[in-house]
């Protein structure tokens, strides 16, 4: 699948010594997602806007803002996670991702 | 910077189990280029169209065909890798790169 008539920010946004990179693109409408990549590692983000996370391919376990415990979220699925929140997650080996930020 | 009015593939491009990943941009032109990101790591690849890699962040040294020793290429530089060769390169941390076909 492609994203179409969309620009695309060149530098990656890099965070945990490029453990987990990602590519922002921007839409026609001012939408705005990124394109990423986590490798092996348990991980930490905090959210300004709403984001939904959907899995391209690999998978990752999530600890979503007020849950106890990890849910595992596989290639084809997606999460939401709430505005100004945090959460954590593991990844065993690698996962794939699109975040969508909500305006 | 910024690329406009492209298409870009949502799925990464996963090389060497996600230590080098890359997403494809494609221009109205038909031009393809990809946005990649290598951990450290020593890595061969093997071209069929000319390449011209451009260093968008950190460092990685190549030894490109017929040469014999390596060249460190950082921020701002790039190098050319003929059609249908295979080039050597090793990353000591982490390199932020565009890749561009020769059509």
């Amino acid at each position: 699948m492609e994203f179409k008539n969309v620009s695309v920010v060149k530098e990656a946004n890099v965070y945990f010594d490029g453990k987990v990179t990602s590519r922002t693109v921007v839409f026609e409408s001012g939408e705005k997602k990124t394109l990423g990549f986590m490798l092996e590692g348990d991980y930490k983000f905090n959210t300004d806007a709403e984001e939904t996370m959907e899995i391209l391919g690999g998978d990752m376990s999530v600890q979503l803002p007020g849950e106890s415990e990890y849910t595992l979220y596989k290639k084809g699925e997606s999460y939401v996670v709430p505005a100004n929140a945090s959460f954590e997650m593991t990844v065993d080996k690698y996962v794939d991702y699109c975040c969508s930020y909500k305006k």
